[in-house]
Order: C-alpha cells, then structure tokens, then sequence
C-alpha cells in the first residue's frame, strides 16, 4: 500500500531549508530508498515516493511559512540536476501505475503554478548540472530556470528518441504554451536524445540564462534574493494573487501534522471522512462529515485553529482519501459520495472562509480546497453523489454534487433533504478549465449558475431538480431500487470506456495548460503506454538499458 | 487500396437530389456494397465507403450547387434513420484502421460545420426513426435535429454500454461543448443503451423538436422551407459568413470531375502533385507544382476556369495524395514536403484569390485550401519542408513550410532559394484552433506574425532564418548530409511516440471544439481502441452481437 502521507523529518530525498523569505528544496534522491523492489534511483532520478515528497514539501511552504516569497529548486547532487523519473521503475510497473504515477507527478507540478500564480510565491530552478525528461519538466513548471556553462551540461526531453514514449509530466505542453517555444523549434529539441546547452537553449526560449560554473551559486543567489523583495511588494505578474499581508517576515505559520487514519480491512477511518468498501459490488462509500456548531471566528481565532480547523482538515482528508483510492484499489469504479450534518455549520463555516478570504490562510485554505476538488475531477473513477437525509450538500460541500458525474436527491415530503450553494461556488473553487462547476454546469443556461447561488434558503428535492442543480430525484418509493440499480448499472460498464467518457464531459466549455496536460497530452500518453512499440517484449521502454534494440513496427496510426 | 474519389451518378448509398434552395441528402445504404468483406451494412450503418460518399456529396453541394441555402440529411429508410458505424466492420478492423476510419468521418462531420459557419447554409437532420451511436453524431453536426415521435424512436449513444468505446465521431464533445448538455444528464445519456425518445430527448437538449409520424414529414418541409428562405437573405447566425452573393438562384456552380491520377509501384502522379516513395526508407516525396503564368483574372474569368483553376485543382489533389499517403501507405513515417515553380505565378494567384474573395466559388476555393491544409496538421505523420533552389514556397504554399512540423532551406548564395508569405497567411487558412499558422508559429512574439506578411520581396535563407520563418538553413556544403540524416533519424524513432508528440506541439494555444475532438476525444478513443476491454478475446467489441458476453479487467486506469 502506498502511503501519501510525508512531513520534513522523514524525507529521504529532498532537503527543505527556510531562510527568511527564501525556501531552498534541493533534491538529493537516496538510490536504494525505492517505494517498490527492481530499480535504483540514480542520477536523481524520482519514483512516486519521491514525488509524494516534493508535494508535501511545497504544500507545507505554503501554510507552515507563508513568509516565503521565493523557492529555489536544486539538487545536491554535483553536475545533475535529475534525470526524471526512473525508466527501470516505468518499464517494470503496470499501465495502471504508470498513469496514475503521471497524474500524481502532473498535479504536483500544477500545485507549483498554482502557488506561483494564486498565491504569488516565485519559483526559480537552478540547473546546477543536466536536467533530462521530468528533470527538465520539473523546471518548466517553475517560473524561472537558470543553467550551468559547463560545456556539458543540457536541458533534455529524451522521452521519443530514446524510450518512445512521450515527456509525461506536462513537458510538451508547457514547452509550447508555457514557454512558447516555437513548435519546429520544439520539434527538434524533443526529438534531440542529448538535449541542447546553455546559448542554444536560452535562444530557444528553454531556459531563461546561463551561468558559467564559477558564477553560477553567486547569480542565483542574487536572483532569488531579487524575486522575493520585488515579489513581496507587489501582486504577483500575473496580476490575479495579492501579497498583501504585510511584511512577509511578520506571517506566522501553522503546522500541519499527520492525518490519523484508521484502516480496517473494508473501511478506512478519518476524523471527517470515511471511506467504506463494497469491494464485491467495486463501489465505495465516501462520506464527509461536516463541522461542528461554533460562532463566527476571526482570522485570528482561525490561525490559533490551525491545522484542525475544519476546512483545512476535511480536504486534507479527502485528499489522502482520493489519492488512496486511486492507487490502492484500482478495483474501486465507483465513489458515492455522501455527507453528513448540519447544513446551518457549513453555511458558517463558508460565511467565515469568505469573510477572511483576504487573510493568507483563509487564502491557501480556500486554494487547498480547491485543489482537492479538482484531484475529483482528474479521478479515473464515477462519482455519484447521494443526498439523504442527514445530509449536508451546502456551500464547499455543495461542490461534491457539481463535481460528480450524476446526482440522486431523496425527493421524501416527509424528510428533510435539503442542499444549498453558498458564495463560494460562484468562484473560490475553479475548475481546471478556469470556469466553476456551476459554469460548466450551465453553458446553455448561463443565468441558471447565477440564480444558483441567489438561494436564500435550502432547497428542497423539488427546488432543486427544477434548478437543475441535481441530476435525479426519486420518490421515497423508489429510492433504493434506484440507487442499487444506478450502482449496479456503473460498475458492470467497461472501465477503460468509462474513463474516456468522463475524461471528454467533465470538461465542457474552455481549454486551459493544465486541461491540455491531463485531457490532450495524458491520453497520448496512456495510449503509447500500452503500444508495443513501447512497452511489448521489442518495446524501446522495454529494451531500455539492455544489450537488445528496440523493434519497432513502423505502421503509423 | 481504398478509394477517396466519389461522384453522384456513382454514389451507392447516399441520394443528392437538389430542389432550388435545397438540397436532400437522403442516406439509402446498400448492405452488401461494402469496401471490405464479412461484414454487412444493415440498418444504414455505414464504414469508410459510406463516408466518402457522404464527404463527397457535401463538397459538391458548396462547389456544383451554390445556391443551396438548407440541406435536409435524412433516411430513405423506414423507421431507421442510421446506426451508426458498422460494429462488425470495427470489430474486424486494424487499430490503425478503425483511427484513421474515425479521423475521416470526424473531417467530414467538421466539413458540414465548416459550410454552416463560413458558408452560411444550414443543415437539417430529420430523424425518421432511431439515430444511435455514428448516426445521432452525424446529426449533431447538423445545425437543427428533429426527431419522429412514434413511440419508439431514440437517439442514443450505445457505445460505451454495449461496445466498451467511446462514440468515435465526437458526440461526446458536441453533446456538452455544442449543444451545451448539461454534463450529468450527458453521462446518463452516454450511459444509456437504448437512449432517450422524443419528448425527454427534446427536454435534454439533444434534438430540436419532436414531431408525430403523421406529421413529420410537413414539420421538416416547412422548416426546411423556412430555414432556406431567412439564411438566403442574411449573414450566418454565426455572423462569421456573408451569404450575400445576390438572389440564390442567380448562382451557378461550377463541376467537380473526376481527378486524373496515375499509379505506379513507386509514384502517384497527378496534374500538380507527385508522391514518390521511398518505401525502403519509409518517406515519400510529395511534390507540388504551382501555378502557369497568367494575368491576373476577374472571378467571372475564373468561375469559367472552374475546376481546372490552380488553387482548386491543385489543393483537390494534394487532399487526395493526404488521404492516399494516411490509410494506404501506413509505413511511411515523414513527408517530404516540396514544391516546384515560379513564386511570382503564386503571388498572382494569391492576389487574385485575394482580390476575389467576396465572390462565392473564390470564398469556397479558399474554405476548401483551408480543410486540406488542416488535414496536414491532423495526419498523423511526420512533415518537413524541404526548401530549394526551384521551388516557390510563398503565400498559400508557403502555408506547407508553417504547417511542417520542420522546415529545411538551402543557404547558397549562388542560387536563388526563396520564400514569401502573403496576404493569405494572414487569416485565410485558420488552423483548427481558430489561430493561423503564423499566429501559432509566433505564440512567444506575436510581432513576428504581423512583420512576416509585410515582405515586400522574397526572402532569402539568412533573412528567413533572422525572420523565424524556417527552422534551418544549411548551407551547399552541409545540405545533402544534414537533410540525409534529419530523415533517417525522423524515421528511426518510436512511430507511436511521434503521432503523440506531433499532437501535442502542433496545437499549441487556444483550443476549440475542433481540437477537442482531434485532440482529447480522439486521444482517448485510441486508447480505449487497443485495451483488452475493447479489443481482446473477451472484450466488448469482439463480443458484440456473439452468443458470448464481454468480461472486463475492472482495474480503473
């Protein structure tokens, strides 16, 4: 079982040192501390427990020391930066963990910009040495790359010439629309097993400069001292984050401990959520509890919370909940979400989150939330949301309705069911494709997302049907039958059909990088991981590293 | 070898009867007329054959019929109007088959589009009875869908409960992207074998209206009558196109004949365009040939040229050779792209198209330049432009160098080598995502966009490069072993790496409807084309319609 829990102390890979309004996360990937057996990480090249690391770490920046402005990614490693994830771990794992392993690697890279581009925190990637495959796809997630002039080093996608699969961590995407690398330009450069060195690749646009060895730790230095004072006074470029909390120096963080969870062979057991499994049925009850009753509270009281705070420590816990679920039970094809509570505790809970949504935790805790929504959207599994009674679909938790594929509302007179959508539906919580789940709920009718969030009151199953905010509302006579029919009717489809089909309707509406990097990009890849060309017995992924060659059947498709 | 010529008197499945203003395009499908053996077309299901015909009958409408304002697509017959693509041809089919049999049947879908938004004539489905899978996706790309209410009729989209695919020919995108379904009744609906009858269907969004068998013949006259008259008179309701050509049936079209084509084991030689391969090395040698020299001619002039005029006779090739070279000729991994003849004979054909455009065979000659040049960017092999003394790569043909994933220009001052955009790389040939190629080209410098149409002369190798209109430009000593070895390397590497890469760095900034299902959707469905679940011994597809039922691996991916 993999476990995506990590904090500092157990890192085995990476080294993360605060100084002031500087991070420096400096990667030093221990060789035999493998997540599974038949590989050796060399060259920092990463497996996935070296990138659940990385994703703790810049996670913890953000709320354990909001006084940073500026994060140095480096290795520790002399004349590597890293060589991207390991071939041998690629070639021996299954197709399904080599996709999962992507997502993960992808979302982790995404969680960077959106730092960068939410939360104002400038990144700069300092190429003390060959930045090859998801090495370099790492330095194009951040905001800056520099490289050493050594007369060796090169910035490389190695991917097509030498494994014949594709960079599959976004580099291709990025290297057109984050980088606007011109395409004939990036043709040759993904085509190009050695890569290109530091003139060539600052003309190119693949780097932002070059250093010689003796100056390089000295300009780097000097840039990053550089970003984070500009940063720090400033929104960031990209004019949509505020870093206005004051002095950086004055922020205060919070610690966020471990997550306890308790596994029991068909349940797993967090403070707020719950995870139940019908393991011979293939589907899984996901349930939420919302938060207690309290008054109001300042942003004050909230940071003296810390990490229990609700919001903070549901998503958390949905997080690990999703991310277990993708990994350890492949199995699982269905997730009925439900939730438990009082609808009135939520509705505070959003009031407070909205009232403060200016105060830098309020902030990163709105984006986490966020975040953890769209790993929902990005999950290869159905999502059905139950609404009962007892149930608690408003506001942050209203989003679990929008984000699933399908809703069922007990339509019961005598029960109250009831959902809301509060504030924070019409914007806090985007969609990877930018626009809110009520956005894309409504292309055709637009002014139904904007009435949506006009409710005064909780609407009943009747309200909401005719609102269209629910997909199905049977009568408390048919309820059941409905439920298990739907379940049952899900769960025998094909999966891989499944996959494709929610992949292309969760997202209507526009395109943005990171829907091109999971929609357009991911499925390229998955298709070639399952080429023989890639991964057959005469695959180059295959014969990578061995005495034989790569045989490829050269029939274009 | 497959065939992509087609004409009416010839047609084995499809009716054209043309009524003034109207058009009907009946479909009729003979079952045993198929392009392949063991299998039968029943209730008008259609493979490639029955696509070519159809694709063919939509060009002719714009070309032969331009006073054509409304096209009726309905069934000759009963109860059925079409069942989509033939599931035992698909079934029987090779991956690459079933690929490229979906990218053709998606062009012709996007031709339909592309003649309602820049032509400004509008199409009808009328659903005679049920339209499931390939034959409610043909009805989407229509602009209005009216369906029979007889108590029995449905659209559906079986194929992901009944096949383990996706719909291939981008329902799944048009159903929440143009017609805006809301994505949970989308998934109910996708879900949904027998799909959805006439009063709920209409409720959902995905027809138009219903109407009783006794009346569904007028409704669709009348609306037909309707819709012909209000489009002859106005702009498109896209207002993108101008249908203001004077009264409809003033227009008179010109012929499209039959194009002459010689074949030999290593050529295929047209009138303007020669593909010669080079099998052993797995490239071809596509040529095209511009223009005689002519003064420049008044659109009256060129309406008598008909289909023997350059632009359209050449472009009507080279879409030929594209489809020859996709489905028959899969072993050939990379297009050599050159051209042969006078730039000036170009630059007056561009002036001329140029000065004429607001005429309407001019407005389809260039609509018509622009679907073929985006079949290049959507043919999954690989392009370079090879640029010598000779050849006359300027406006429309210059388009080849942008649209090339790579292009080559010999640097020799002591020849003349040069190109030159025009006017017509400026906005006459948008890619599929709504950019042009020079646009696509200059993400990171949109100024170089506009400065590389201001030429006032051809340029040279060296100004070209500085221009970043070319990728390289080896000079007389370096050329031969620098384009030798671009090809052996180019054809050397993983095909199925190269296909998703192209894909990825061909398309970089906005996406459309358009991208989404060549890119996403298309993706997607190739996967799901080659997974046991689909395709093995004991997948959906192969045990279609067998006493046998589907077993699925029910590991999420």
């Amino acid at each position: 079982m993999i476990d995506f829990q990590a904090s500092p102390p157990k890192y085995k890979h990476w080294k993360l040192a605060i100084d002031g309004t500087i991070a420096r996360l400096s990667m030093d990937v221990q060789e035999d501390e493998t997540l599974a057996d038949g590989y050796k990480l060399k060259l920092n090249s990463y497996d996935l427990g070296v990138d659940i690391e990385l994703a703790d770490a810049i996670q913890r920046i953000r709320f354990e020391h909001p006084s940073v402005r500026a994060v140095v990614i480096a290795s520790l490693k002399p004349r590597i930066f890293c060589a991207g994830a390991n071939i041998y771990m690629l070639g021996t794992s299954s197709h399904a963990f080599k996709v999962n392993f992507c997502k993960f690697t992808n979302e982790t890279r995404c969680a960077i910009e959106d730092d960068s581009h939410n939360s104002g925190r400038r990144y700069l990637a300092a190429l003390n040495g060959t930045a090859s495959g998801g090495g370099y796809e790492l330095a194009i997630a951040c905001d800056e790359i520099y490289l050493v002039d050594d007369g060796n080093s090169a910035v490389s996608l190695p991917e097509v010439p030498l494994l014949g699969v594709l960079p599959g961590t976004g580099g291709l995407t990025r290297l057109v629309d984050k980088r606007k690398v011109r395409r004939d330009r990036a043709d040759v450069f993904s085509t190009l097993a050695e890569g290109l060195k530091g003139k060539r690749a600052k003309e190119w646009g693949l780097i932002d400069d070059t250093f010689p060895t003796s100056k390089f730790q000295e300009a780097i230095d000097e840039r990053v001292r550089a970003l984070a004072q500009t940063v720090g006074l400033a929104n960031s470029s990209s004019g949509e984050a505020a870093m206005e909390d004051g002095p950086a120096d004055s922020l205060r963080g919070i610690k966020l401990n471990p997550l306890d969870v308790t596994s029991t062979e068909d349940a797993r057991e967090y403070k707020y959520v719950s995870l139940k499994f019908h393991r011979d049925k293939r589907h899984v009850d996901l349930t939420v509890r919302g938060p207690e009753c309290w008054p109001q509270k300042s942003a004050e009281e909230l940071q003296r919370l810390g990490d229990d705070y609700w919001p903070l420590r549901a998503y958390r816990e949905l997080d690990d909940a999703l991310l277990h679920l993708r990994v350890n039970e492949p199995e699982i094809g269905l997730v009925c979400v439900r939730t438990q509570g009082d609808i009135r505790n939520i509705l505070d809970r959003d009031a407070e989150l909205a009232a403060n949504r200016d105060h830098w935790l309020v902030r990163e805790i709105i984006l986490h939330m966020a975040r953890v929504l769209r790993r929902i959207d990005l999950t290869a599994k159905s999502f059905f949301a139950i609404i009962e009674p007892g149930s608690c679909f408003a506001g942050n938790l209203f989003e679990l309705v929008l984000a699933a594929d399908r809703s069922y509302m007990l339509n019961n007179p005598e029960e109250i069911v009831e959902i809301m959508p509060t504030e924070l539906n019409t914007g806090a919580f985007p969609m990877s494709n930018g626009l809110t789940r009520l956005q894309s709920r409504f292309l055709a009718e637009p002014d139904k997302a904007d009435k949506a969030s006009g409710h005064q009151a909780p609407l009943d199953a009747e309200t909401a049907e005719t609102a269209g905010l629910i997909t199905f509302a049977p009568d408390d006579l048919d309820w059941e039958d409905e439920i298990r029919l739907a379940i049952e009717e899900r769960t025998s489809l094909s999966p891989d059909a499944l996959t494709g089909m929610e992949a292309s309707l969760r997202f209507a509406g526009p395109e943005t990088m990171d829907t091109k990097i999971y929609g357009r990009l991911t499925a390229w890849q998955n298709w070639i991981f399952q080429r023989p060309n890639a991964v057959g017995p005469k695959g180059a992924l295959t014969n990578y590293g061995k005495p034989t060659q790569a045989q490829f059947d050269y029939k274009r498709t």
